[in-house]
């Protein structure tokens, strides 16, 4: 266990148990690589933990599966056959999200990514999962798809111990501020930079 | 895929999928969380694509095993029962490293460090991996228990298509220098700030 110690005790009635089992509420922004792959990291984690976990893209085109879906949901495969770890869902915006009815219109993007945000209100509410990835949802909240004000409403009302990770670049300001972990990836130096395009395995 | 298009495209006489398909030297440091976590996503991906996944933890405790090492052995678990995927090794450098005879005293941690580096310099001489996380390996680096300009020779120089992933704060300006991808994890908000300690799924 980690060696750390808060430099203030707030004076807010909770035992320190109490207060390091408060559900979180995590944001990973800025302009650089490792916002989606530290989400996914702490899923593993999770994992790990027996914690249910729900991962919903918001963006990422359902044709291209990136090496973590299919990782995770083969973590997903040994806990249904030997009941270590926790249970995995993976939920694709690109593909139609798979509880959803089909959409009029395949380019309805907004209504999509509306309905998938509906989705993982009931099952906040509902206390469905442990761990919530919401992988790129930023964008839809920036591009205006889906209301940031109720969606910061739903998470600080979210029942029980949910923990609940947002990445994306342009976080909104009050999703900053009901957040309890942010943290800003920043680019220092990018393949890219030298002419080098992503490669397999290590930027899918 | 991707649909990134360099800015550059470098003097290199190397075709474009030649140089998609350079090895990568990454950094992930700063003060923040996530460095770890991100580089274990990595090899959550890596594994998908049938890499060996090398991982070399340098400080943490061998008594503290993080959620990552269980699920990343599982994940080598699968490969072995089925083929998915790929190879999955950890070592720790508080366990002793398991391929390291028992050094004369348990609490030389710079020659464990050292004995830690050497190995890896080997494996990457023999081409064993695809891909090396060497976490919080910066440290040993920065206490001078490792020769940061033999770490860059031999990273330089590695042979054949080996990804390295470094993580851990104050990487050195030469390992900077040397890399090509450099992640920068900025602290915004952390939860400790207001008073709540670390927990089991989310920290560790």
């Amino acid at each position: 266990m980690p060696q750390g110690q808060p430099e203030t005790v707030p004076d807010d009635g909770l035992t320190t148990r109490q207060r390091r089992n408060r559900p979180l509420l995590v944001v990973h922004t800025g302009e650089m690589k490792g916002k989606s792959t530290a989400a996914f990291g702490m899923a593993l984690r999770g994992w790990n933990a027996g914690f249910s976990i729900g991962v919903f893209q918001f963006v990422k085109s359902a044709k291209w599966k990136v090496g973590e879906e299919t990782a995770l949901r083969a973590l997903g495969d040994v806990h249904a056959r030997t009941g270590q770890g926790g249970a995995v869902e993976w939920h694709k915006m690109g593909e139609g999200w798979s509880w959803a009815r089909k959409q009029g219109s395949e380019d309805d993007h907004a209504a999509a990514a509306a309905e998938g945000w509906a989705e993982i209100a009931r099952r906040l509410a509902a206390q469905t999962h442990d761990l919530y990835v919401l992988d790129e949802f930023t964008y839809p909240l920036d591009w205006g798809w889906v209301d940031v004000e109720e969606v910061v409403t739903a998470l600080r009302q979210r029942p029980g111990r949910q923990h609940v990770v947002i990445t994306g670049r342009r976080a909104p300001s009050v999703l900053v501020e009901a957040a309890d972990l942010v943290v800003e990836m920043t680019k220092v130096k990018h393949p890219m930079d030298a002419g080098q395009k992503g490669q397999r395995g290590i930027e899918w």
